[in-house]
């Protein structure tokens, strides 16, 4: 039952995740150019890049969802704009999701937010909704507010996995602690809840993401939700290559 | 589906709404004189004006619309008196919209607001609400609050088009940027959704406001949804004339 | 349809409700005395003064109600003991007011407040109710707040008038301007929503206040909603007979 | 209706109440000894000291009502520890208190809390379940909060049995107010409203409390709804007894 | 039937449960080691240790409850992240608890919390959840915040005791107050509510703690909600032995 669910995203209990709500998350002049605002080419990008998932916020899913990789509807979400202890609500059903396609949901939670209760509470039944029609849940766990001074220490990223299976969700992304070994900490916290490095701001080259993504690997992790990385890559399919090669091998 | 949506508002993919909401969001003695403070005769320029669709609070539509243009209810909505994070709740059902013959419904999103949240959330209901009932949900998105220093500043704006993309609406309406090029880019944000131009205070000149909209239509703008600059208009026919020229040509 | 609504309350397009929900919302020390503070004294005055509608909180309702004038369900309310922003919430469901006869729902809402997206979406809830069982709903708007200089200047009277139209309410209870020609312009406002205005505290002299009535009455007003001026008069009767003729003529 | 819905609770028109739900409103070491904080114990008084009927919480009555008195399930509740506006929220629906053979349900109202408004919201609808199902709909009111300088004045107290009939109790509970005469226009402010004095805390002697009680029902009150002064005295049938002789006589 | 929903749980009227939901309050971090941290070994700590009782969140349970010791599921709970008034929501339905196999539910409430009213009310409703389906409702009652100094004092913890009984929970998990006649308070205060001692962190020697258990049975505990004291230890089983012969005796 339960791998079921997370069985459309994963080869060999791999995954390589495409990541594409950057356009509300943080706006489209922070993260696009004139060939990624299209999410055209980025579903294109998911298909040939042999992605095992595409994650899309509603309206995206709605325009663009071509059916070639397994659909993630997020169903929360939030701008970049309003100060304050950060919350993400929900603003699309499971419903809705299953009539798009999707496989799977992703819901954000701020771990540490002043309003941590109410997402908390929110991903508690979009779980139950999500299990109920076989669609996976997958937890963004992001702490995040005064109380979290450092958001890859150990200590915090592990917390971020160990939330993810305590609250049910089959797989949960995270940030990169930086190194292999800490990393798979957390890997041991979320206790076979699949672990997805959330990929982050484009890094400096290639490599230096690659080794984030072998570090990952190495620590028992599923693999990586990544986006900038890739779409914002001059080469996006050369990046895809590297990127199976080192979560899948071969 | 998603075109069939917008088509009753459409010509050749364009359209020219006439918003009507300003009794209720600004209050009579700001934007109304003794013929536009009158629902009938605001009625009666969108049906000879040719506006391919007219936007009225429930109350108005309840007692003036009278079927000639197609119907958009706005279904939330605030007075300006508040202070504090803006915010705009919904005060009629989709039910009750689809009752009055509305083809559409909008809905106001102050993103950047500290309630950024409650109206996401919201949104995402009516959205939903509205589809089944195959009505067009349209976001109005403000981008306001202490966050936001310039709210037609061509990132702003592009992300306010963008929210509306992710979020899962039909057409979204926006502030002007100033200029063809930088509006340009938000309909790029867009990404197929309509574009239209919120209309704002009565322009100083006919031509300074018709220099905005061809402005629009030049950087792939679906139209403009218009109040004070055709109603406070002296000759609202004859403005009306004149935006058709320049939405639709011809 | 929408006339029907109101047609219980008036006769010949007017109205004479008499208010006395004052025991909740101002204390019974404040307003009454020894006969007032009686229910069936004032609902005795209702029915021999040819009130066309009588106004009461449900638990007065309940009790007191004689079925000799039309009713209107006061749906929310509150003390005058809180500080802080103005808030009232539904304290009685529709189906409830139905269910003791009354054929009208009351609902104040505190434009202004820093809480009005509350009072706004809760009546629009209420209106919906109310309609959908032939009740009218009536709304009370009152601006208060910080933002709120002068509750009674022809701007503001006009922007509560208005919000009641805009919100679909079949009649609004307003304060009075001071002077019929302002007034005028609240009624224009309503756009054919029946203006009522707000009796207020007991006038110095009946013709201070029947002055009031006359004015409203020109303006193009429905009538007046009135309590104190009445139940704390030595001679409800007689007060009542000069609004008659005040209102009514003849 | 109305009077077969407080008669279970009545003899000739009169009530004695033995409230019980002290050990979650003040604490078991405020309040108890080794006898009284065994509820048995108090279940037993009540039975035998001749009371019309007996005030639990729903854990209380769940394990302890023996069906010998008529039970008013309190169905909100809070402690005593927490600071800032006070508020008291549902705790046991109306449905459970029936299905635990209640007759009545009892609410408190912190008329004047900066959250007031969410209690006469919750109010109200427990007070429409009650009757839907022929239950009383007790009113707790007390006034607390920066607003209220004296709660035992005769404007705070007769405004709390106002509110109780305005908002549709059965009987209210409020505090006495120093004297019968005063207290009278609390009796006239509830206008039929069965008013029951609160017991408050143990009074030096028991006649102290026992002129007071004489004082409520000179002033044309229902009876008490009394607790520590029953339960933490010495004699507690003896105090019954007295309490008998002063509410109905002989 | 109250017997019965405890019955699961209960040899003879006392019972052992071993507690696993600290990865979620406290972080994997702060309270696992490479053993631990692996939700297998503490469940078959449980199976082989005669607990009578597991006590897990709802991801542990899906992934990990083996069905050989009673289920309690957890269905509120919280980081230890976020700073202010300390507030924990329901994060699983009751109905998603039974479909796991649960017997029971456990539900934390923070006493004295400016937001204890959330949790009141939240247990009100689980707790009616959990009885229609036959389910045992278990609270984990802290008192906390700023009016609480010392949580683990006679009158504290005695109050956290009572609230559990007057809010209809099953049994009560609560900290103890250091010696067995002040324990003994509370447990009184419950009132046959079955009164089990928090662990809390790893005392400093096994003797330390069993001696605390040893006063709780004195008391007329029901026994221990124990985690840290059991899998921190260095032998798990020997521990429970001697858990065992504290709690049940032989």
């Amino acid at each position: 039952m339960r791998r079921e669910r997370m069985e459309p995203f994963l080869k060999g209990g791999k995954g390589m995740l495409l990541a594409y709500d950057q356009g509300l998350e943080h706006g489209p002049s922070t993260d696009f150019d004139d060939r990624n605002i299209d999410p055209s080419f980025v579903m294109d990008v998911a298909a040939k890049g042999g992605f095992t998932g595409v994650v899309f916020q509603k309206g995206v899913a709605e325009r663009f969802y071509s059916g070639k990789v397994p659909l993630i509807v997020k169903v929360n979400g939030k701008t970049s704009l309003p100060k304050g202890e950060p919350v993400s609500r929900q603003v699309c059903s499971v419903e809705h999701a299953v009539s798009m396609g999707a496989k799977g949901v992703g819901y954000t939670i701020y771990l540490g937010s002043g309003l941590e209760a109410e997402m908390l509470s929110e991903f508690g039944r979009v779980q139950e909704a999500a299990h109920e029609r076989g669609l996976a849940a997958i937890a963004w766990v992001y702490p995040r507010g005064a109380a979290v001074q450092n958001d890859v220490s150990k200590e915090i990223v592990s917390y971020a996995a160990r939330a993810g299976l305590e609250l049910g969700a089959d797989a949960v992304k995270v940030k990169y602690t930086g190194d292999s070994e800490s990393f798979s900490w957390a890997v041991k916290a979320a206790a076979g809840v699949k672990v997805f490095m959330s990929g982050g701001p484009k890094a400096p080259t290639d490599e230096a993401f690659l080794e984030q993504v072998q570090g990952v690997m190495r620590a028992g992790g599923a693999g990586v939700a990544v986006g900038r990385n890739v779409w914002q890559n001059q080469d996006p399919q050369g990046m895809a290559a590297k990127l199976r090669a080192a979560i899948f091998g071969a």
